[in-house]
């Protein structure tokens, strides 16, 4: 059982999320994440998806997923050098007497303060997923309010 | 027609992502972006979804995801303040000559350098999805070579 990071490019046809999230949920398949953004061409999509499975069932999975009919590539990073970011906008209770330490945890992570309200912080990070795993581990202590993560995004290393 | 950011809490049911996708294309909804990732608590994850329609359309769209067992709790960005970003990765062609223009292009939208390689350079930006859709036509005569973006995130900002 490993985790395996999925990048497929997609038509944007009706429906093509549908069929991709289809294919998964029908073979029991456990995505644990996904984003889906329009790449430079409005017609075309990137789906990144992060997939735990043993080797043959992922192998399975990128067979099943060429054969759909929207998708135009499927890249399973653990082939290649990759490059793989996530986003995590965090909210945590913060007062007049804390506010300062954790924007200062906050930036030995590299995360930015997004929002200030008088009870709470709000940081931004981008960062590999475990460091973000890191950094909410951090914050705990202080009181997570909120918490929304983008999911892994990943692109292929240019080979050198 | 306008466009919506909606945020959901969904719960980790097998088969959750492709009743909300399942959702939106039976109806003929068009999603401009959708990610989904754990939440703090691994049970729980929150989806956010951009999508465009009418405000009746939308309202409809709100009903039905609420009447999904998986579905938690649905907010539409539109009535509320909303902390909003999205994250890209782009991978721009670059040579000896170009490299530090493109770098020094990139810091203007706070963007970082993730990657070098002899003909090319990856930039990661996290910003409001306006400033990536900028960044992107500013570096685009250079020459784009692969892209990926997460969709917007998003949380409440929390009120004063």
């Amino acid at each position: 059982m490993s985790t395996h990071t999925l990048s497929l490019l997609v038509e944007n046809r009706h429906g093509a999320l549908s069929r991709v999230a289809n294919l998964f949920s029908s073979r029991g398949y456990n995505i644990s994440s996904l984003t889906v953004a329009e790449t430079d061409d409005p017609t075309v999509s990137r789906m990144t998806i992060v997939v735990g499975g043993d080797e043959d069932v992922i192998e399975q999975v990128i067979k099943q997923l060429n054969r759909l009919i929207d998708v135009i590539k499927v890249v399973d990073f653990i082939e290649e050098p990759v490059l793989a970011r996530e986003l995590a906008l965090v909210t945590v209770d913060a007062t007049r007497a804390t506010r300062n330490e954790i924007s200062q945890l906050g930036l030995m992570f590299g995360a930015k303060v997004a929002s200030v309200a008088p009870s709470s912080v709000t940081l931004e990070l981008t960062s590999t997923s475990d460091t973000i795993d890191e950094f909410v581990a951090m914050v705990k202590p202080y009181g997570l309010k909120e918490m929304v993560r983008s999911g892994k995004v990943a692109l292929a290393k240019a080979r050198k």
